[in-house]
């Protein structure tokens, strides 16, 4: 059996490859070939923790994946991070466990940014350069490189904003450290009335994008809204979009960014997409150059699978060499 | 982080101390102390195998547990065993990952022999000598184990009977081998009707045990049916019990042993009762000693919970020694 740490899953891992991964696993799930049961719950309400288990199957994958991933929202206050995660990954044909990958959590932060950049670049204008990029968290960071890696031939100037200045500074600087062209931004206003790409990345529970500020032909990739209560743009922002488009239909509608408008009566399935069939090719993504089009994802365990099947599949590689 | 493997998960486990964490445990549930949100089910029809993960938390409890176990039935033919599985053990406080159980199924063997055991100890006649043991794989031989060590004081006779012979025979050979007196019937209807306990461990689809064939005063203990269409008794004989016990009512009423009955209208939930509340002291377990009891067992979290907390504190013993 392979147990693998965070740091050789950090060397082993090549964003090219897992993007493609992610990105077949969304046409996969989008063309009903995955098996996802809802994801399992469980809460820590004394300790703000909870654990939520991702696990499914992509129908003739020799691999199925089980993801238990904890969220303790006072560890910061402990010195520990907040989120811890564990990926297993069992064979799809006896059951034996093959594999462990204790990757901490980092797996889930990579493939949630890759997803925002596959979901992006299907949906931007193809000259969109100025993206905002609403928080200033672990998966900021990720939405940025992903989408520099997804799109290596856009000069992107990436604008930072954050309710702590500070922290939105720290992360300019760590971008900035890695050769990215990232500034900050203490107007959120004015940086989403001059954005073409927004990018939300908050655990906001209210909506923190107005619909006012969203000028015609912009593209918002919403990461943050992923648990019922949690919600970063205005639902007629979400109804006045002319694409809107997400990872799970079933999810977005029930707890997702889309919730809200569809509880609402303003927008329905039916006008909402998803985003394997928009890389499938078998919807249209973005119609208009002056649409607004939004993707909202809140996750599904499609990417865990690929993004562990990758790591095992470099890890093979690694040991054939 | 602590990862062990079979053999050394089965060299630290002590059976006294498993049982006692065990019958803590189902007191905790059925106290309403646990937290066990619904099994999560994975199928693989073409290769005849599931996966199945519980998971849950006791109030109070360090450590919270998820446990993945995988049955492909097609496995023997290749040479592998059916069953696998894995348990995780997570800081309730913090969602680290404190301990990966690589015990390939063992402790769910294990646990689910002690399960029986206290369910047998609980609501048996304490005169009653003479068990019959129906199946012969692995489960029929730890109700065995467990139930000697849990009444050591009790000169029980084992009697087994399998659709195989060969089978049973091996299986009483195998007991025999570790000083337990164990023999073989061809008769199971004879067998039924000379035992004073009887304890059922195949995974039939139809009603093996009659209820004609058994006398006033026996206790029967259910563990084969666990899903749904499974049965192994007579639904007459499950309706005309005095004392009807289960792990978990909503699991027992749905898919378990007692789902038949209650699904005719012959049982209802007010005339069946919780194991935990029983060992509890809370609810009387056998009223009469002409009554035949059953209890019925489906298998539950709180008892992975136990024994893989029972696992995590002898290893932590032998470290400090």
């Amino acid at each position: 059996m392979i147990i693998l740490s965070r740091s050789e899953i950090e060397a082993l891992i090549d964003l090219d490859s897992a993007h493609a991964a992610v990105q077949a696993a969304y046409i996969a799930a989008s063309a009903g070939l995955a098996t996802m049961p809802p994801v399992s719950y469980l809460a820590f309400p004394e300790k703000d923790g909870d654990c939520h288990i991702k696990y499914g199957h992509i129908a003739g994958d020799p691999t199925f994946v089980v993801k238990i991933a904890a969220g303790f929202y006072g560890n910061p206050s402990i010195g520990l991070p907040t989120s811890n995660g564990v990926m297993l990954a069992f064979s799809a044909q006896t059951g034996v466990l093959e594999a462990i990958l204790l990757d901490e959590g980092f797996l889930t932060d990579l493939r949630t940014g890759l997803g925002g950049a596959i979901a992006t670049r299907a949906l931007c204008r193809p000259d969109a350069r100025r993206v905002a990029i609403i928080g200033t968290g672990i998966q900021a960071r990720w939405q940025v490189r992903c989408l520099r890696q997804a799109m290596p031939e856009t000069r992107f100037a990436f604008t930072i904003w954050g309710r702590s200045q500070e922290k939105a500074r720290e992360t300019a600087n760590v971008l900035n450290g890695e050769g990215i062209d990232a500034s900050v931004s203490s107007d959120l206003e004015r940086l989403c009335r001059d954005a073409e790409i927004i990018i939300t990345t908050t655990p906001s529970r209210e909506p923190l994008i107005r619909n006012a500020w969203i000028q015609p032909g912009t593209h918002i990739t919403a990461i943050g809204a992923d648990a019922p209560g949690k919600q970063e743009l205005d639902a007629a922002l979400v109804a006045r979009a002319g694409r809107r488009i997400c990872d799970s239909l079933e999810q977005s509608l029930d707890h997702g960014e889309f919730s809200t408008a569809f509880r609402a009566g303003d927008i329905s399935a039916e006008n909402c997409g998803e985003l394997g069939a928009v890389v499938g090719g078998k919807v249209v993504g973005r119609g208009h150059p002056g649409d607004i089009t939004i993707a909202d994802l809140t996750g599904v365990a499609v990417q865990d699978i690929a993004i562990a099947t990758a790591v095992l599949n470099a890890y093979r590689r690694s040991r054939a060499d």
